[in-house]
């Protein structure tokens, strides 16, 4: 198999179930992460590498790989690889890219890449790719051949989900980044507090099962990930140990994953309650984009573009938190009218590198 | 179709969704309540008619069906008609001997019924069973072929759950009847407040899913009715609200049902308060019996009877609430080591009607 992202916290899982799974790790892409990527080949003894920046060539202890650089390099090591399993778990835009050329060369796509469906959900064929989070697992492990009436994920509430109204806009990053229930990368962090994670995996929800009927509902204790209405009045839900080892393992082998201990059982009688509260917008003003973008899934591009550039300039300390649901907003009122068909890879790239552009001068007029 | 307890409330159900559904009703059985049965006959206009007793017989108005009477009445109808389904709703004991005579004429057993499992599963065709009751039809709606780790089943923990500890065994038919969640019959609200029928459940679950690994947990919201711990650490749950339609239409048509708005969907924001608390054995000491009765579940035969003949005299009266416990416990220890094969209906029966009156003298003399 392939790991894109392997020095990741999702790429690090993906290795301990491939070890145990006895599955050969063919091919390893990081980012700048050099030093775990020299002990993940010291390991795994990948025949293909690719890192992003040639900067770190010198420090690579590729025993032997082939080694690619950049965006391309990953597109050529796909095309030459054997394996027909990609997990992408690379963060951000650039994970649209390979995802595309994943399917391109034929291989079975296992995502973790947000991105990749928030900003090209319509050039994937959807239907083949394996979701890899909490959520669309879930969906998955739920779906069945009976009506469904809606999908419903839930969502912890994030850092500031008991913070004063008043006082959100405020905030910054140190206090962002305190997510009550788990550590997960700087990024979803943000995302997380600002439900703009929990927007992007409805937009994902949309993309793997094709309906638009989603909600989403805070539950605080992060055992419930996702729920099924179904058309008879039922609704099922899947609870686990928020543990990606999960999702991961059924993307890796499903039939082995599903006779195998992969994550402790959840302890029922230990959660303390389980409620599931409507997801205000006075909190969260960027859940209000749901219904937009569900009409038009295209807008994503301009959600994610905006949001990853403002969240960028906020872990720098540039804006304040309220500043990114402004800026996502301004971004859309601006580059929403003139939206295209964005029929190729091509053209997504164009438009998210205008809004990032536009965004930074946004962000730097501001400042100014 | 054929429906056994018709003026029951999951008969009335099961006679509402056969109309929805535009099923025939061939045959219809019925304790006393005469009156119902009429109005029910006016309705269906069935072929075959049984009751419970011939006093009955000079009020019913069978406008030309076939009538048949007493237990022998109905296996004898079963033999003539032609439908291929029967519901049977039947209460207590007097279930088992239609539920057999269903399967020995080759029809489909749709049972809601719990002591045909209880008193005689064994002899039963169990994995042809369409079970009617909210626990184990979510079993069986959450059912995969994944590997499964332990069925979970959900109890409301019945009228004395917050009466102080002490305070129980005095307690009498009038507090025993206030169900805190919802309106039944007074066996099963009995059985409801003493635990009793979550054993009973337990051991229903045993013969329709094959499993011994099955625990019980008190839900007091009764949003939550079943779950399946799989062996992946995986956990999935079905809500619903408490309505009994859901498991008849999918007993008379799975996918007519799956695609119908049966009943209405659960408002998740409405559920205050989901926890999975313990079963203690100070406020229910029959659960304590689970572990047994799952090491040998003939042994239900005992604690049924037992059970069923205590909780008479309760409902008269004539003991209290602490002594239901007790003469299960003691019926047990004065039966259990002469238990032998139950391999037939008489077996079973001859047992039954042994524990009843060794519990009628017992109880007579704790009165005198």
């Amino acid at each position: 198999m392939i790991v894109l992202g392997s020095t990741g916290s999702i790429g690090v899982a993906a290795l301990e179930i491939a070890s145990a799974f006895s599955r050969e790790v063919e091919a390893l892409a990081a980012g700048r992460n050099i030093s775990l990527l020299n002990q993940q080949i010291a390991t795994y003894r990948p025949k293909f590498v690719a890192i992003a920046d040639e900067r770190d060539l010198g420090g690579l202890e590729a025993r032997g790989a082939r080694v690619f650089v950049g965006g391309d390099g990953i597109c050529e090591m796909l095309e030459i690889a054997s394996s027909s399993l990609v997990i992408n778990a690379i963060v951000g835009f650039a994970g649209l890219k390979p995802s595309l050329h994943t399917q391109y060369c034929k291989k079975t796509l296992a995502l973790a890449n947000k991105e990749s469906l928030v900003a090209g959900g319509w050039l994937l064929d959807t239907k083949a790719i394996t979701p890899i989070d909490s959520e669309h697992f879930g969906l998955w492990y739920l779906h069945t051949n009976r009506a469904i009436r809606r999908l419903v994920i839930t969502a912890s509430g994030g850092a500031f989900r008991d913070t004063p109204i008043h006082a959100i806009k405020e905030q910054t990053k140190s206090s962002a980044l305190k997510h009550p229930n788990w550590q997960m990368g700087q990024k979803i962090t943000i995302d997380s507090a600002s439900m703009m994670n929990k927007i992007f995996e409805i937009l994902e929800a949309y993309w793997l099962f094709g309906y638009k009927e989603i909600e989403a509902f805070i539950e605080r204790s992060s055992s419930v990930h996702a729920l099924i209405e179904f058309v008879d009045g039922s609704t099922t839900a899947h609870f686990a140990l928020p543990d990606m080892r999960l999702p991961i393992a059924y993307a890796i082998d499903p039939i082995k994953a599903a006779a195998t201990a992969i994550i402790p059982p959840m302890d029922l009688s230990q959660i303390l309650s389980i409620r599931f509260d409507p997801i205000g917008l006075d909190r969260y003003p960027l859940y209000g984009l749901k219904d937009m973008l569900l009409e038009d899934p295209k807008l994503g591009v301009i959600v994610n573009a905006s949001n990853e550039q403002a969240i960028a300039h906020f872990l720098q300390d540039r804006i304040k938190f309220g500043a990114l649901s402004e800026i996502v907003e301004q971004a859309l009122s601006v580059f929403a009218p003139r939206l295209t068909e964005l029929d190729s890879y091509h053209a997504i790239a164009s438009l998210d590198a205008q809004v990032r552009a536009w965004c930074d001068e946004l962000i730097q007029s501001r400042i100014s």
